[in-house]
């Protein structure tokens, strides 16, 4: 059974979904191929789930700060509970009917590649399905947890970000490997909900290494006041769990050894795109897709594969690789129609800029574009400004103890933001600001007549403003 | 005895005290003349009290948002406590430290205008000090609270924004006249506080009625949830309080009498104008001073007349004022040194678009630029868009129930946009994208690159866009 579509998509997460739509918009027909659940790893074992887990527990320290307030003791299982609802209890009838209403065709299945314009798709029953595309075969099959070789590591089971954000029980004694921002979320989450113990085995000098100094730092005062053990600059030795599912002991070099419930792994992703099917056509499974801006993968003859989302490497945020499949769904019908395929909104602008990311501990800790050393680094004239965040007095009527921070970084020669970062309680909703601001290269004696409502957080914009100088 | 400054300030609020920090950075003089307090109504009677009374009520909503979270019941005491220090327990000593440090020239008294460039200062000790301004005479007198005549009303010494903000106890029952932002803002805290019969008579339709329709229809909704007595179209015929202190009773056109503790007044603000001798320089005492984008004052020969802030009337705002401020002590720094005048930094732009506003309730309201009726009005040709928050993943994560509203008005002519109007829980940090986006007037196109995280409650941003057709 052979059936042809003018776009098959491999992969039905978010960015897969949103590719779909596009072309569908845009008039093609489309087919999306899924093994596992519609709506990807975001929907149910990631993002969403992770915010769910983690909004109690922000809420709650927001709360412990504000006099007159008194906070009960988190109902672990009323969080799980909602969690599950959030993620639709690992239920994807919703999402195939957003697939299925496009109409786009839903088809349950592990896709791979089978040479050009062809992808065969291993059916649930046991059964082989030919698909072939007109136009073009996308890729958003994500990532997955990369898990690094430490002895005993693989064979005790560890949670990755799948498990943990589906866990059904929270351990009372949480070891997590990693430093980023699954890592920092899920040891809050964890350690929230009820993982007394809880250690972070952090192999680098600091958390969440990728952001600017201070974001880190941040995050690591608040851990260290609610608890959580961080432990800087040294990581698994090795790793023993006699009996599956139970306590599990973790060697390290500077200790004794860490007895725990769970161990997290949360050591970085790889592309999921080792049993694609890449090597018929030219491409190294197990590698990221290298795209052009407008998604169409650069290693391949005639232009008819693309990828979005994890898959093509460019970021590893959701709302990134949504971002890729609108373009490249639209830029996909654009070609397909003949039509001009070089208009601004059918090439990845935003990437370039650097990627927004909102990290949802507590404090929160958001950015887009450059950090001051990314952007020395590119070769950019900078002058970065910062501002304690305590003193701007939105923050201060918030809660007792507000400890936040926060940085620009100015382009000298063409007076714009390259990039912003903000840490502190709640400030992942600040971020839009900054990131309309980089990616629009609003100049800075513009931003002066934007003024920030009294009493926001928010007037840190005029504080970083008055700092550098207007 | 007589003293010379390059620039007096009559008005010791955010907006005099700016004019002085701008005009001394340039390198002028300045005195800042103030009666009561530095710092003004919105330090002490006003933004910050208010903020400090309205955060833990709107937390708690916030939590029974959230299953597994638990709040007990608000400590009044507590609330009042802290926000007596956010208020510096009334002593404006840091105040008057800050314009000291300027360095500046702090003047405790009431200024009011004798003639071109000359200040007379009645002083505490009942003294009288002339104080003569070499290059400008700025007014920042701000507003307070309009008293509407109504029999009985104002001998019953109604609470004001002034005293609502300062209260040292709850009443059980509470009247509140006006459906504006400080009633519907005082309204929720006092209620939030433990005023369990609280009564609004509101004159028009809706509340908020210079906002978009929608936002007061939510604030209304949110009322009557929580058991705020909301009546439109009405207000008191007469006021009866026998004893001072003690009960109120208002008598309403349209059903029986209302009894309360306390009452309070929310129907306006009025000049504060009247007793400052704007009619010995040829003004009308008791009106806004009329001025053009330098802040001068059109009425006036020769320029040397300012106002900035609610003096103005052109937007009662405390960041407004500062805003103007900013622009009005630096544009008198350049006519005193004979620099150019007429730099874009030195004209207000902000209040054309139209001033960013949040409305501390639950749910919060804000808003910047043109309602899609007063775009309509002032001739654009307008589209706009509109999406129902509660859709938005991010706002699904912040609890169960969320209810809000997004509205984008744009100019099609230009593809800009001209107004946002965001209601929901917490919504008031998402404003400062839209003051940028309609400030710096960011192309649709553009904007359409800035991708919101997610999953944040900005994640909006995208879904505005694409209702509109990107």
């Amino acid at each position: 059974m052979s059936d042809e579509f003018d776009v098959i998509v491999i992969g039905g997460g978010p960015a897969g979904e949103n590719v779909a739509g596009r072309a569908v918009r845009g008039g093609l027909t489309a087919a999306v191929v899924e093994e596992r659940l519609a709506g990807g790893e975001c929907s149910y074992w990631a993002c969403v789930p992770s915010k769910a887990l983690l909004r109690p527990v922000e809420l709650a320290a927001e709360a412990s700060r504000v006099p007159g307030l008194t906070v009960g003791p988190i109902d672990a299982g009323k969080v799980l509970g909602r969690r599950d609802e959030a993620v639709s209890f690992y239920d994807d009838a919703g999402q195939v009917g957003w697939v299925d209403g496009l109409p786009a065709t839903f088809v349950r299945g592990s896709g791979r590649l089978d040479g050009p314009r062809r992808v065969r798709v291993g059916t649930p029953d046991g059964g082989e399905r030919v698909l072939i595309a007109r136009h073009a075969v996308v890729v958003a099959t994500g990532t997955s947890a990369a898990v690094p070789p430490v002895p005993g590591l693989r064979e005790a089971s560890p949670w990755t970000s799948h498990e943990v954000t589906a866990a059904t029980a929270v351990p009372e004694r949480l070891v997590v490997i990693g430093g980023g921002v699954v890592a920092c979320e899920m040891a809050q989450a964890m350690h929230g909900l009820g993982a007394r113990r809880t250690t972070l085995l952090v192999r680098g000098g600091g958390l969440l290494a990728r952001m600017e100094p201070f974001a880190g730092e941040l995050v690591a005062e608040s851990f260290a006041d609610s608890g959580i053990d961080v432990r800087l600059r040294t990581g698994p030795g090795r790793v023993e769990r006699p009996a599956p599912g139970g306590p599990v002991t973790v060697h390290v070099p500077d200790g004794p050894p860490i007895e725990a419930d769970e161990l997290l792994v949360a050591t970085g992703r790889r592309p999921a795109t080792t049993a694609i099917g890449l090597d018929t056509v030219g491409l190294r499974p197990g590698e990221s897709i290298e795209v052009d801006d407008s998604m169409r993968a650069t290693g391949v003859e005639d232009g008819w594969l693309y990828a979005v989302g994890d898959a093509n490497g460019r970021a590893l945020l959701t709302h990134m690789g949504k971002y890729q499949a609108r373009i490249c769904g639209d830029v996909i019908v654009a070609r397909a129609k003949g039509e001009p395929d070089d208009l601004p909104a059918l090439r990845d602008l935003a990437d370039g800029y650097g990627a927004p990311q909102v990290v949802f501990t507590d404090p929160q800790v958001c950015s887009v574009g450059r950090t001051e050393a990314a952007a020395r680094a590119a070769g950019f004239t900078v002058r970065a400004v910062e501002y304690d965040l305590a003193s701007v007095t939105g923050a201060y009527l918030l809660g007792d103890g507000y400890r936040g921070r926060a940085k620009a970084v100015v382009d000298e020669e063409r007076r714009v933001l390259l990039g912003v970062t903000f840490v502190g309680p709640g400030v992942g909703e600040l971020l839009h600001a900054a990131t309309v601001a980089v990616t629009a290269e609003v100049p800075l004696e513009r931003l002066w007549h934007a003024v920030p409502s009294f009493p926001t957080v928010s007037e840190v914009w005029l504080r970083l403003l008055e700092t550098y100088g207007l």
